[in-house]
Parts: structure tokens; sequence; C-alpha cells
């Protein structure tokens, strides 16, 4: 696989996944994961999701915004594994782009609720794997 | 939902996927994540994977054991995070118990190939949501 098939096959699982799998360090260094929405990726380089900014992991992003973004096809054997930084949003614009219908249920006041914070992470490398072949490549 | 409830559902999930994502550190010291078969787990406490022993992740976890293995059902919105450290593998007795038919694949040279590891996961604390309750457990 060559590196341009690894981009173009990660962006078709990127483009596709509802659901991808944040990973972080935490407190003592060691590995954490979570499932997230995935709100919208911009290519490979930017994933955009929300979380609630009184949440652990918002304070330990504020503290090492080190992450990896996980996207999986696990009955084909794909997977795309995008690392780099996330930044903790919270102005009206980051707010209005990635809201959706019902979300009262997770930010209860709404679009302006102090609560909702917008996570952008952007990538700076990737690896994407096929059955038994894999592939980095730089973003 | 109380500790015993999210061991229960939680251990409901660890038996009923297939798959899971090994959340490692890089050199570097940030979050790395790949999907894994799950070929046996022993409770909540126990996971078995195999690997290639001359991947980078074998090496990296040579220097640094610790790891999180993540359970999800992404229809109903259930997660399960296990952390730990994993224990790397190759004596006879491991080998033979998670074999499977039609590993050759990945080890050619069959159940003594040297390039077939064991990863015994073994977990010391986990994380369990459902929608938007969740609940930390020591094991």
């Amino acid at each position: 696989m060559t590196e341009s098939e690894a981009k173009e096959s990660g962006l078709w699982l990127a483009d596709h996944c509802s659901i991808a799998m944040l990973g972080t360090v935490d407190r003592k260094g060691g590995p954490a994961i979570k499932a997230m929405l995935k709100m919208e990726n911009e290519g490979l380089r930017t994933v955009w999701f929300t979380t609630n900014t009184s949440s652990r992991r918002v304070a330990r992003l504020r503290e090492d915004a080190r992450a990896c973004v996980y996207f999986v096809d696990d009955q084909e054997f794909k997977g795309l594994m995008l690392q780099g930084t996330v930044e903790i949003l919270q102005d009206p614009e980051s707010r209005r782009r990635v809201w959706r219908q019902g979300f009262e249920i997770y930010y209860p006041k709404g679009i302006a609720d102090p609560d909702y914070s917008v996570l952008r992470f952007t990538a700076n490398r990737g690896n994407y794997y096929h059955q038994l072949e894999n592939r980095d490549f730089d973003l």
C-alpha cells in the first residue's frame, strides 16, 4: 500500500464513521480511551467533537492536549489512527458549527450552556492498516 | 448505576465483544490505539490477545507495559475501559491457549513461530458508561 492509498482509504473510513475512539493520557501517564460521536471531519487533519466542560476529560486535556483519534471497521479489519492535539473551544461560532438537534440532553441550557465545549482535534501524523498491511504518514 | 451494576454490565460487554481497542503510550508519551481481536477474557481482570513479536507495539510494551482495553457497543452507547498492564508471553501453554485455526496467516511458522507472541492484559481498575451515566471501579 502506498502512502497515498493509505491516506485515501483512511479518509474514506474517517468520512464514513460516525463514532471515533479518543485516546488521551491520564494523570499518571497511562493511556485512556473513550468512544465519542464524530461531529465533523475536515479531511484527515481535523476532527470535531463535543463534550461536557465539567468532565474529567476536559480537565485532563487542559493539562495535556496530546490525543489520538481512531476510526475502525471491525468487519473489514481496517483502522485509521490519527495522532495530534486537542483544543477546547467555547466560542459561539464553534458551538454553532457542531450543535445538533437534541443536544439539550447533554447540555440542558442549550447552545450557550457553559457546560458545552467543542473539542477540535488536529492531527500531525497517521497510520492506516487493512488486514496485514499498514502504513504511516505525516499530515 | 451502582458499582456492581457497572461491573455486571461491563462484564456482559467484555464477554460479547470479539474486538477490543488496545491503548498504549508511544515513545513520546502520547496515546496510541489499535483494534485487536480479543481471544479470551477471564472476567474483567484478564484479557488475552496475540500479536507479532516483531511489531512496534511489542517493542513499545517492553519499555512501558501500561495499557488500557476498551470495549464498545456504539449502537447502545455503552463502553467499558479497563486500565492495567500487559505481559508479553511466549511459553508453550499460553501459545496453545489462544492459538486459533487459520492463525498461520499471521504466524506462518505455526504455533512455535518466534514471531507469535501472546499478550496478557491485567486490569486494576475500570470505568463503565451507558448513555449519560458512568462509574469507576477497582479490580
